[in-house]
């Protein structure tokens, strides 16, 4: 019953196989009804093409129209932030369900790796590209990019009037401190992370910030400036433990630099969140694996990527920037701090 | 100077801009010497083909060859492994290095999936195709995917002949008990994972600790059954300590099993390496992340990559299966054991 595995089947394997010209059999597949083909024939034809596994050639099309229902995802770097694999899944998944499939390509910022990756994806006839950034920030364009159909993915470009998918840092960076605030945190908040100038994500949460403490009529009790990385983390925090100051709550910057706050916490005798409150951005697994769990607003990296694709794909392609929401992740590093806590029942007998 | 941006440039435009027959560009453009072309014509052709950006269609070419330069990556899953990023990137960089791109595609272990895709690659024109899996383990292909030209990554197919480049998880067994034997560790090894039956990975690694503790005329101490994260891992750490057993060094099936041994072990007031031991497998960032920085036997995710690319682009490729040496990154999680510490010295005055 089945032919035994080789190369591609034609169509003129379909037409031998059903015993009809390949005229025939090409009417039947392109569903031409302005010959006339037996009911017998097509029901030949169609079971020869389903024994065979054959496929019209995409490529005979992608000549024609010079589009082979692909798309290139460009990034600076795949592998860098740990969960950027769901930002390459919500993309890849998008893409499927339309029918598309994915390049992907990394430039590692060279521009000359960037240009031989665009312009080899042009050659293969994609229909657009994503070009996403491992972590939000603005970009410079390439001129050839420019002029493809292109959707920003967690990057902002220089000229105005590309659609653009970002997480909504600000907002992100609000919830984390709504959710210290409404537990009575006021005054002994401290931001730790990378100094927020080059930084877009940085900045944002730190500005959402900001506001939710002066709605409050406060203000941040500190920052501790450092790489978003678990030792420096760990080296500035312990550096700022060792002064004396003992503030209420962390915001970190992401959860990696919420390791370095955690071990710089053990190691001065604090707990989490007895002590000390940790908030943080990212809800990566690390944020689950800590123990207490970290309460984390995390970086929609699925939605991202489907959001990307879906742009990109769209007849009426919206331009301007849309922001997906980041939702709050809560886990037990938050709590009253120590001056808010109820104070404990005495143990005497009613 | 520069045209505006516009749609890709054909030959027709690049004739015209030079001042030529689209005949000559074309002579010009393929580096064929059988019409005779002025010195001055070939220079125009090549200038306006520069300033265009032309490059002749790979599509056309693809279609008289049915081979677009470009191979397809099939994975299961491809975020689930934080770093499977690095085996993305080997085989990004290492394609193009020879002038292919990459296509990549997720299965999520749906059959229906995996045709679709693997389908969609072929009528692209794909090369080749890498299949891999997020971790080692056997797999059942699909048999169209195995009438094409295939490398297995990361996992083992049932057919023989099918080139398949993996770790050394053996030898990466084999260097984990080998670290902590040195110390003289022998009678008080446990090992914590899950129980190695179905996964290939943990067969493997346990049958290298095995080889080393049998060489000694030792054998493990234990075993303790977790699966392969943080949470159970802790709590069946926990568990087994709760027993009152003190072993003198753990060997964890990966990282994030080690996260969770150290959370259990700090619980106990077990000091690492002082009162245990720990050494495990990945070398991820989790294991320059903990403190103590933890000893782990590194996945070589970028190299696994690199080599299957090469293998798929080799002229002559070689069947049979490559095992990819793993290195132990040693950090400071190991040391003697308790009772093999030299004791300290007295504090008299000599």
């Amino acid at each position: 019953m089945t032919r035994p595995p080789g190369p591609r089947a034609t169509l003129m394997d379909v037409a031998q196989l059903a015993g009809v010209s390949r005229t025939t059999a090409s009417f039947v597949m392109t569903g031409r009804r302005d010959m006339r083909i037996s009911a017998d024939a097509e029901q030949r034809v169609r079971r020869a093409a389903r024994e065979l596994n054959y496929r019209p050639s995409l490529l005979a099309r992608s000549l024609r129209t010079n589009q082979s229902q692909t798309l290139g995802l460009i990034s600076d770097v795949v592998a860098t932030e740990v969960f950027a694999g769901e930002l390459i899944r919500g993309s890849l998944a998008t893409a499927l369900q339309n029918d598309h499939l994915l390049f992907i390509g990394e430039t590692q910022g060279d521009v000359t790796v960037e240009r031989r990756v665009i312009d080899g994806m042009i050659d293969r006839g994609v229909s657009g590209f994503i070009y996403a950034s491992m972590y939000t920030r603005r970009v410079k364009l390439s001129r050839v990019l420019r002029t493809q159909p292109l959707v920003l993915l967690n990057c902002m470009g220089a000229t105005q009037g590309i659609a653009t998918v970002i997480p909504d840092e600000r907002e992100a960076g609000r919830s984390a401190a709504r959710a210290l605030v409404r537990l009575g945190h006021r005054d002994g908040i401290v931001l730790v992370g990378e100094e927020p100038r080059a930084i877009y994500a940085a900045a944002e949460r730190r500005f959402g910030v900001d506001e939710i403490l002066d709605q409050q009529g406060a203000r941040l009790a500190g920052t501790i400036d450092t790489l978003w990385w678990p030792e420096p983390a760990y080296q500035a925090v312990g550096e700022y433990l060792s002064s004396g100051r003992r503030p209420t709550a962390f915001v970190c910057l992401n959860d990696r630099v919420a390791v370095g706050a955690y071990q710089a916490a053990a190691e001065f005798g604090l707990s989490i969140p007895g002590d000390l409150s940790v908030v943080s951005f990212d809800d990566s697994d690390l944020a689950s694996w800590l123990r207490p769990g970290l309460t984390s607003v995390a970086i929609p990296y699925f939605e991202l990527g489907r959001r990307a694709v879906e742009i990109l794909l769209a007849a009426d392609k919206p331009t301007g920037t849309q922001r997906i929401p980041m939702r709050i992740r809560e886990r037990d590093s938050i709590g009253p701090p120590a001056n808010r806590r109820p104070p404990r029942r005495a143990t005497v007998i009613p």
